[in-house]
C-alpha cells in the first residue's frame, strides 16, 4: 500500500505547501516539524534550513535531482525551475515573499527578474518614512500618476511591475500566495496555483518514482 | 551685516544639506545640533523630528510658508514641491532614501510616484532571502532579462524604474544623493543638485526676506 497516496510538498521561505490528493494546505516553515509525517513525501525546497532538516529524513524525497537545470541559471530557485518546466509561452509571475517573473518563449527560457513581494515592499516604505505607512491601493487607476502618498507608493510598486510584465506580449500566468491580490492589477493574467504540483507529478512519472 | 551671507538648508530624513555661498556640505540628521549655528538659516524640512527642534530656534526660518501648495497634494514633501517649482517640462527623479519621481508638463504638475531608494531596496532583498544579498549591478544590460540572481534583482529594481521614467517622453532631471549612481542607468538624464537651493533663493527673493 505504500505510495498509494502521493504526498507532495513545495517548501518556500515561509511555509510548507502540501498537496495530498486534491487537498491543499500550508504549514509554517519555522514551527512545523517534518518528523511528524511518516509516509513518503516528494518535495522541492528553496529553504536551506528546512532542506538541511529534511536531508536526515528518509521518507522525504527531494525531486530537484530529477530535473535538468542546464537551461536555467545556477542560483535559480528550484520552485521557479519546476513551475517553468510546464510552460512554453508565458510570463510566469510567482507572487510570494518575493515576486519572481520569468519569461518562456517558444519553449525557451529567456530569463527573468526578482521584485519584492507585497509585504516586503510595504515594510520597505514604512522603514523609509513613517509617513509612508500605507497598505497598497490595488484599485489604483494605473493610467494616472499619483497625487497622494498612498497612491504614490502603490503606483511605484504596482504600475512599474504591471508595465514590465505586460511589455513581453505573452500570456501571463499568476501563481503563489499573493496571486489573487496581484490579479486586481494584472487583470489579464490567469491564476494557476497547481503549476508546481503538476510539474512535480510529471517529474515523478518520468523518473518512475511511483 | 546680518543677512549678508545667506545660509540655506534642505533637511531630509537622514541629513541636513547646507549651501553657504558656493559651498555645499551635509550633516547627519541625528547627531547635528542646529543650536550650534548662530546666523540666520533659511530652511525646508521633511524631517518632522528636526522641524520640531527648529521651531524653537528663531534664527532658523522655515521657507515652506512662502510657497503656494495648492497645485500639489497635501502629504507631498516640501522638498519635492520646491524642486518642482523651478521646472516646466520634466520628469524629476530625486534619488535619496526614497526615489521620488514627479512629472511636470507645460508647467502643470501631473502627479508622481515614490519608489524605494537604492539602499532601502538592497536591504529589502536581503531581508527576503540571504541568497539575494547582492549590491545592484548598474552595468546591467537593460535589454536582456536576467540569468543570475544579482542581475535578477538589479533588473527588478532598475529596469522597471528606467522604463517608467522614460515612458513620459520628457527631459529627465536627476537630483539627490544617489543621482550620480542612478545616472549609470538613466544615462539620458541631466544631473542637477542645486534645483532646491535655486528654488529657495527664488522664494526668498519673491518674499523679500533678504
Amino acid at each position: 500500500m505504500e505510495g498509494a497516496i502521493v504526498l507532495l510538498c513545495d517548501i518556500g521561505n515561509t511555509s510548507y505547501h502540501f498537496l495530498e490528493g486534491e487537498h491543499e494546505y500550508k504549514k509554517d516553515a519555522e514551527s512545523f516539524e517534518p518528523e511528524s509525517i511518516k509516509e513518503r513525501v516528494y518535495f522541492i525546497s528553496v529553504n536551506t534550513e528546512v532542506s538541511q532538516k529534511l536531508s536526515k529524513l528518509e521518507n522525504w524525497v527531494d525531486l530537484s535531482a530529477f530535473v535538468s537545470k542546464e537551461p536555467y541559471y545556477e542560483t535559480m530557485g528550484i520552485d521557479r525551475i519546476f513551475a517553468l518546466e510546464g510552460l512554453s509561452n508565458a510570463v510566469l509571475v510567482d507572487a510570494g515573499s518575493a515576486i519572481t517573473v520569468d519569461v518562456v518563449r517558444d519553449g525557451v527560457f529567456e530569463g527573468g527578474f526578482i521584485y519584492p513581494g507585497i509585504k516586503a515592499m510595504e515594510q520597505t516604505y514604512v522603514k523609509i518614512s513613517p509617513a509612508l505607512a500605507y497598505s497598497f491601493n490595488f484599485e489604483l487607476n494605473l493610467d494616472k500618476m499619483a497625487k497622494n502618498s498612498q497612491d504614490a507608493i502603490s503606483y511605484g510598486f504596482l504600475k512599474l511591475l504591471y508595465s514590465e510584465v505586460n511589455s513581453h506580449n505573452l500570456p501571463i500566468i499568476l501563481t503563489g500566495g499573493d496571486a489573487k491580490t496581484l490579479h486586481k492589477i494584472l487583470k489579464n493574467a490567469e491564476i494557476d496555483n497547481t503549476l508546481i504540483f503538476r510539474a512535480m507529478k510529471k517529474i515523478i512519472k518520468e523518473a518512475k518514482l511511483c
